[in-house]
């Protein structure tokens, strides 16, 4: 299979390195690491077993990639006003997507684009971190839930599963993508809103007792908004929150993807894992004012 | 009459210098300031006017001072551990006690270790900051709103009101107290949280459309947890808060207290401006959940 990986970051490089490993033909659109990789290949150091790959198919724009049977999306959403341009001359007749993108609004714009028929999205329990040019630190985690965007499971997302499992991702096809993508949510918006507003990790985020129900508070607020979009069955707000926290205690001293945006000054992904959240809430008339306010806190601080 | 000064900070000094230039005899206890001021006297810069007191009759501990009419408190809330240890030996048998000091909870510490009947309280509505040792900034306001810890509109209070009045302090004797405190915490509980969080001045939080909007949230909840408390008449909140916010427009970039604290590395008075007031609004069945989340944060941050 061709894959086409568009926002070559630390989950596009290291999913885009599994599935290559694997035997797939992967082409990257690259930026910062287009030099470092062209000359020394990409580098994975994993938990699970450090790897390079000598040889990577790595582009500066996407006109050199060419049509592909699957795009793979990782650019962080910040950017994207750039998505369907980059992503344009990836598709050809039979081509289909994954946004594997944090937060909401991601599918919506590759299916306005490209067609809701093409469309798939998952969510990534990824903990991986760039490191220096050419290399990504792949600190834990990795298992992927995807599904359609128009629902149901297909026989098309299964197959994409079975593509990730056969390169060594855990993954696992859905057939209520929202639902995926509101649970995800459910962790995001606490633990990459905080980390970001107070620079502290998730391991010092639950160690202060006080910040713990916080984080608690804002899974159960965004477990509600959730709940609210008839999902094909409701999350179990306390027992979804609790097994949560006890997964995240498990991390040792991790920094969230919006935490590292921050120290390297890069923009917040406000919009896709708060903003439209929120309006959807809203929409269904529930309030997240606890969700509200760590935007807003977000949103003036990032004017600082 | 002869007046101590309890914790010389900006306003401690500015309204002790105010006294003692109405021809009122004032002792203050120094500490930062004790050396400057002995040898310098005291330079108030005010937008009032500068002026300077050269003879300063200053202490380094409250022994020296020894009974007073009225000791006038002023220290930081996070140093009330120490508070009725340096008040006791300014207490004689027709001493009051005035204290200026943020948030709830001061008068109740005087009133159980010298008695309610001894006890009074104020807000001071005073943009002040430290200068230089033995220099205070007076950069604007100045109003103190005072009562009895007992209630009631006394001819004591009323005296004092004179008192300041005739020193040039505007001043104004209220019959409900706790109702002037709480009044108080609508502007504190938004203004002094938000900017230490963040480390912007009012100016920079009311700019942004968000934060402005947060700041109104915090305003309501506040009142809502104020009027919970059987005041005498309840606040109007929306009017309140409008009144506020226009107040604060005015102001030029003031950095409220709490910023300057975190600043400079001083502990925050998040117990008397939200922990107390918390309580008792939890104690009424009253939420306040966006001032517990700026508790929370602003207390996982002081761990940074």
């Amino acid at each position: 299979m061709r894959i086409g990986v568009i926002g070559s970051g630390a989950l596009g490089l290291y999913y885009g390195g599994m599935l290559q490993r694997a035997g797939q033909e992967v082409r990257f659109l690259l930026r910062r690491d287009l030099q470092a990789i062209q000359t020394n290949g990409l580098q994975i150091k994993s938990v699970n077993g450090d790897f390079h790959l000598p040889q990577i198919q790595g582009f500066a724009n996407p006109e050199q990639i060419g049509p592909v049977d699957m795009v793979l999306v990782g650019l962080k959403t910040f950017a994207n006003d750039q998505l369907i341009e980059l992503t344009r001359p990836l598709v050809g007749p039979e081509t289909c997507l994954l946004t594997l993108q944090n937060g909401l609004g991601n599918e919506d714009l590759l299916a306005e684009a490209f067609g809701a028929d093409r469309t798939l999205g998952g969510v990534a329990f990824l903990c991986s971190n760039r490191g220096e040019p050419g290399t990504v630190l792949h600190l834990g985690e990795g298992k992927i839930r995807l599904g359609e965007f128009s629902g149901g499971l297909s026989r098309r997302s299964q197959q994409l599963a079975d593509l990730f499992q056969a390169a060594g991702v855990p993954c696992e096809a859905v057939a209520d993508l929202r639902r995926a993508r509101w649970e995800k949510l459910v962790w995001n918006i606490p633990f990459n809103g905080l980390s970001a507003l107070l620079n502290q990790d998730v391991t010092r985020l639950l160690n202060d007792a006080r910040c713990r129900q916080l984080v608690e508070e804002l899974m159960l607020e965004v477990v509600s908004g959730g709940n609210a979009q008839g999902l094909s069955e409701p999350i179990d707000g306390p027992a979804f929150a609790a097994q949560l926290l006890h997964f995240t205690d498990q991390m040792d001293h991790y920094q969230p993807s919006m935490q590292l945006d921050r120290q390297a000054g890069r923009p917040l992904e406000l919009e896709a894992i708060f903003q439209i959240p929120l309006q959807q809430a809203a929409a269904r008339g529930v309030e997240m004012p606890r969700t509200e306010m760590l935007l807003s806190l977000l949103h003036a601080s990032e004017q600082a």
